[in-house]
């Protein structure tokens, strides 16, 4: 209760703390959550996604220098594909960002795919809901643009963007066109590169085949991150576009369908904990995975006996 | 029943409509899985994976037909991370194994990355499931090497394999990072390419610092799989794995980590289920959304309030 006091405050190490205790799942966790949950719903969540190579985060840097400029409070959670065991790419993050790492108005944290209690979509929700409560106006999520956890943390963003580079071949395109629904704006970075002309091309092609009158137009933008070219648009066509889900009502709607998810993780994993803890002690688990692993049982048949039993001690 | 049956006698329309059945979710698919689970448990499980571009399709399509000639009965399951909007890739997929996919003694499914109830993971390993009762000797599992679910389903397999390609840049590196330490053998493809040498030195670099004495030592192979080199030493190198997996016991502990894995996961929708369907209608589960929206409630206390309730009623 005391952490939950301490974020509300403005105290950075408990922000921390609070976060690996999300990482970690803890007990604790669950508790500071509810506490903070009144005073989230204020953070306009933005999520940068693209193939690794695009300079997403460069890009995020620079917006997120664009957005100080207006005063805003900044939040950026990096979900990073390399494991604890390498952790490379966590320090390469940390350290394009550095500049931003000593400003008051920026928190910046980075987080793996693996260990993950519940899940990384489920845990990255949660940092969200920390970093909203911290008073971040803006948070900034960024991911690769492949697989299915990152499109489901995609999808927890109001306003998507993604990020592409001149030059990437065919097989980068396949992986392109399972994403391209979900962008709300796209980015050509790196456009001071040759080939940016076709990408921008290729990429206005796709979106003409997809687009359906009367809903959003997501515009394609150009960008030289590295030399802060087009960052000021892009800032603007956030903007733009946040104003466009307000008053379009999409804003509630996604609201109201990001909660329902939230709502139904945390039921499936209090759910599990409690007929785990009342019905399945370390050794019980051991012999029905025994019985299956001997095909003297199945996973079904000893799901619902053990649900059967869990209902008739209740 | 019928279908469950069907599909131990070899009938692979039943097979396909109880893959449909699965990626649905019916309701229909969980009996006839209990009617399989005895009839599983045969099949050697191999993983593919690896960045876009480095010719995994191509690569399985040859290791497929060189399984063939040891008259070894084969799945195929690209995991595909294009979307149903799009579909494109999956059409490649097909027409790269056209001629595979005559073969009566080989099955191959692509399985597209949403709209799965319960999760891609949940789903391929049911895929895994009816194809070993169908009494598929090697069943070969293609996923992109990035993102969660795709590590998740990667390790699911016996014997991982991770496919890489000569001059690929500093950012496919990162992401290869995260994933080394699953790769039970290791393939240079493209081997005819400029740049394999360095390639393969990268590898074996990154490989020494994550070596553990007394450990499996993974291979490092070279294949051009568009002209069938190095198929039959990367088929050699599977079948050394396997037999090293047998007889460490490894091969015992990764299915008892992977069947407690699929009982937990059944668990979680079973229950989840059960308690919507017993305590929580479409409106008032509505207006607990509305509420939390609000701020009125939190999804914590909401969460323990039906747990609660559910257990009283039972």
């Amino acid at each position: 209760m005391d952490l939950a006091e301490k974020v509300l405050q403005g105290d950075r190490r408990a922000v921390a703390r609070l976060i690996t205790e999300v990482e970690n799942s803890g007990k604790l966790a669950g508790d500071i959550l509810k506490a903070l949950h009144g005073r989230t719903g204020h953070a306009h969540i933005i999520g940068v996604t693209g193939p690794p190579g695009a300079g997403k985060s460069t890009l995020i840097d620079r917006l997120a220098k664009s957005y100080r400029l207006l005063n805003k409070k900044i939040g950026i959670i990096a979900i990073d594909p390399s494991s604890p065991f390498t952790g490379g790419a966590i320090l390469g993050d940390r350290i394009r960002m550095s500049d931003l790492n000593t400003d008051p108005g920026v928190y910046i944290r980075s987080m793996g795919t693996r260990g993950h209690l519940g899940g990384l979509s489920r845990a990255t929700a949660d940092v969200v809901k920390i970093l909203d409560a911290f008073g971040m106006d803006k948070i900034i999520i960024e991911t690769v643009g492949a697989g299915q956890s990152e499109v489901e943390i995609a999808s927890m963003a109001h306003t998507t963007i993604l990020v592409e580079m001149p030059g990437l071949g065919d097989d980068i395109q396949t992986i392109k066109a399972g994403i391209m629904e979900i962008g709300d704006i796209f980015v050509v970075n790196k456009a001071d590169r040759q080939g940016a002309d076709r990408t921008e091309l290729e990429l206005r092609a796709m979106l003409e085949l997809q687009s359906e009158p009367g809903l959003w137009v997501p515009p394609i933008l150009r960008t030289v991150a590295s030399s802060n070219e087009g960052i000021t648009s892009l800032r603007d066509s956030i903007e733009i576009h946040y104003s466009h889900l307000t008053s379009s009502g999409n804003l509630d709607k996604h609201n109201y369908i990001r909660t329902k998810q939230e709502f139904l993780s945390i039921m499936r994993e209090e759910l599990i904990g409690l007929v785990i803890q009342s019905e399945l002690s370390e050794s019980q688990l051991d012999g029905i995975i025994m019985s299956i692993l001997k095909r003297e049982s199945d996973p079904h048949t000893e799901v619902s006996r053990i649900i059967q039993r869990f209902s008739a001690n209740r």
